[in-house]
C-alpha cells in the first residue's frame, strides 16, 4: 500500500514530504486512514539520534487514531469503519512471560516499535503514523469509544498510557496521594488519570502559572518547585510520585515526600543518570520504579476508562508543514499541552 | 541499676572499661543479665561519628540476648530466667501509623536508637549493650526459643532482622529467585533465611574463597563478582536482590539481572550516593528499595523461624579486651562472620 506522510531523510534534517510503500496486508492485518498522529518527544530524540544510530528514511508517530478502511481475511476485531488507535509497538514475541500476561512492552525479546526498527522479519523498515495510511495487525490495535474526539485520543496511544499504567499498576484510587512532577504532554495525562482514579492529585511544577490549567484537569493541590523550600514544608503523605520530566534534578526533596512503602516511578529518560541518596529509601521503606508505556490490554482498559469519564489530552492541531516548527516548540515546552498532526491533510 | 561495660569516652578513641548507672526498674521493664552482644559495623560508624555528631560516653551494641533478672510490676510479656533478645531501638511513639502495624523501626517520630541516643524523656542518655546488664521496656524485647545457642542469636536482633525483613516483605520463598551481595555478617543471614524460605538462593562475592561456606549455608549459586563478566552472563530472572554491601559499587550489572517488577533492595548505607541508570528501571518495570532492621513483631517471627529452622549466625566469640582488635578486623572484614562479645565476662 502507498502511504503518503512526512519523514527525516538524514538524521537532524527537518521533516519533508515523503511516499512510500507499507507491507501488503496479511490475513490478521487491518488497514487504517490517519486521522490524526500525536507529536512526542521522543519523536524528537529518535529523528535526531540523540538516543543512538537511528533508521532512515523514518517516518515518525506512535500516537495514532485513525478509521479502518480494509480487514484481513482472519481480522475478527474490527471492522471497516471502526475508529482504532494503534501506539509505541506494533509486534512483539507472542510467546514470552511478559506477552503472555498482556505486558508487551516489556516483551522478553524486544517488543516490535512502530517506526526506527525493523519489523520481526528482520528486513521490513516500519514507518511510523505521520501518514495518510497505517497497516497493523489487529492484536497490536485498540478501539476507540464513540464519544472521545479522535485528535484529543491520538496522544493517549503513548503520553496516555505512558502514566495511565503506573497509576494502575501502583494503586491509585480512593484515599491515595499521588503527585505528578511536571505538567506537560505526560503530566497532564498523569493528573486526568489520577484524578478521575479519585486520588488526590498534587502536581507540581516550575510553573506558576499553569496553577489554573491544573485545577481545572482536577488537581486538588498545586506546588511552585522553582523554590525548593516548598516541598520541605509539605506532609510527607504521597503514596505515589510519578516523575514526567527528563531534566537533570535532584530527586531527594520528592523522595522525602513518600510514606512508608511510596514509591517514585521514573517515567521520563534523562540523558544523565540520577544520584540516589541511600538513606532516604531505607528511612521509610521507599522505592524507585521505572515503568514504560502499557500492554494492549491496558491500552483498551484506559480507552474504556477514557470513554466514560470523557479523558482525552489537551492538543494544538496542526498541518503537516508545520511539523518542523512543531518539534522546536515542544524542545522548549511550548504547547499546551500536545501537538497533533491532522493526517487527512498528508 | 550498675553495670559494667565498656565505653567509648571520645570520638574515635579505643573502648575501654566503664562502669555506669541505668534508668531505675519501672513497672513496664525487664532487667537482663547480657549474655552476648553482637559487634555490628554500625557501632564502629557511630564511635567515631563517622555518621555524624554522636553522644559520649558511648557504650555501643544492639545485638543483644541475655536472661531476664527481674521484671517491673506491670510485666506480663516475661517473667525471671526467659532468654530474651534486644535489638536497634528501645522505644518509639508508640502512636502513629507505622507504631501501630508493628513497624516501629519507621516510627514517624523516630525510633529510639539503643545507644547514642536519648531517651524519650530527652534527657536520659541510653547506654548499648556492650555490658553485663541491661533494662528494656517488656514491648521493645522478643523470646529467644530454647534450642538456640544465645551467642550465635545476639546477631539476629540487628544483621538477622535487617535481612529476614525484606525477604518477607517482598515474598521470598519457593519458586522465587533471590540474590545476596556480600557474604558477611548481614550477607550470610540472608542466605541461611533465604535458603530456609524455600527461595533459589544466588550468592554474588568477591571472595571465591567463601563458596564453600556459601554453599553449606544453603546458597544453590555462587558467583564471583570481581569479573563483571560474570554477571552478564547470568539468566534476567532475579525476583529479589538484596544488597548488603556498603562500599561503592555501580547497581546497573545486578539491576539487569532482576525480572519484571523485581527489586534491588539496599541494606547498606554507603557513604557516596548511588548513580541510577534509568532505562534499566524502565525497561522491565524494576524497583530500587531500601530496607531499615525490622519492628518488633518481625522480630520475633524472626526468632520463632529461627528456632524452627535452627538458625543462628556464624560467630567469633571473644572477650571484652578484644573488642578494639575486633573493631579492626571487622573493618577489614576479617571476621566468619559476625564478632560477639561474650558479655559474662564484663
Amino acid at each position: 500500500m502507498q502511504s503518503k506522510g512526512y519523514a527525516v531523510l538524514e538524521a537532524s534534517k527537518p521533516l519533508v514530504p515523503f511516499t512510500f510503500s507499507r507491507r501488503d496486508l496479511r490475513p490478521g492485518d487491518v488497514a487504517l486512514s490517519v486521522s490524526y498522529a500525536g507529536i512526542c518527544h521522543s519523536d524528537i530524540h529518535q529523528a535526531r539520534e540523540e538516543w543512538g544510530p537511528a533508521l532512515f528514511p523514518m517516518v515518525p508517530g506512535h500516537e495514532i487514531a485513525g478509521i479502518v478502511t480494509s480487514v484481513g481475511s482472519n481480522v475478527t476485531k474490527f471492522k471497516i469503519g471502526d475508529r482504532i488507535g494503534v501506539g509505541v509497538f506494533i509486534d512483539s514475541c507472542r510467546e514470552c512471560s511478559s506477552c503472555k500476561s498482556g505486558l508487551e512492552q516489556y516483551c522478553l525479546q524486544g517488543m516490535t516499535g512502530t517506526y526506527n526498527n525493523y519489523e520481526r522479519d528482520g528486513k521490513t523498515l516500519a514507518q511510523g503514523g505521520y501518514a495518510d495510511s497505517f497497516i497493523v495487525d489487529q492484536d497490536y490495535a485498540a478501539s476507540i469509544p464513540d464519544n472521545l474526539d479522535l485528535a484529543g485520543v491520538a496522544p493517549l496511544l503513548c503520553a496516555g498510557i505512558t502514566l495511565f499504567s503506573p497509576l494502575k499498576n501502583w494503586g491509585a484510587g480512593p484515599g491515595k496521594k499521588v503527585g505528578v512532577i511536571g505538567l506537560g504532554g505526560l503530566g497532564h495525562m498523569g493528573l486526568k488519570f489520577s484524578a478521575a482514579l479519585g486520588a488526590h492529585t498534587t502536581v507540581f511544577s516550575h510553573s506558576p502559572s499553569k496553577e489554573q490549567d491544573a485545577r481545572k484537569m482536577g488537581a486538588n493541590d498545586f506546588v511552585v518547585t522553582s523554590n525548593p523550600k516548598e516541598l520541605s514544608k509539605l506532609d510527607r503523605d504521597f503514596d505515589l510520585i510519578l516523575n514526567t520530566v527528563s531534566a537533570d534534578m535532584d530527586l531527594t526533596p520528592y523522595l522525602q515526600l513518600l510514606k512508608l512503602d511510596g514509591t517514585l516511578v521514573l517515567i521520563g529518560l534523562p540523558i544523565n543518570p540520577y544520584t540516589i541518596n541511600t538513606p532516604v529509601l531505607l528511612a521509610q521503606r521507599r522505592s524507585i520504579s521505572g515503568s514504560m508505556i502499557g500492554g494492549i490490554k491496558e491500552v483498551q482498559e484506559m480507552l474504556d476508562f477514557c470513554g466514560k469519564h470523557n479523558i482525552v489530552s489537551e492538543v494544538e492541531v496542526v498541518d503537516p508543514e508545520y511539523i518542523n516548527q512543531a518539534y522546536e516548540r515542544t524542545i522548549s515546552s511550548d504547547v499546551k499541552y500536545r501537538f497533533v498532526i491532522d493526517a487527512k491533510k498528508f
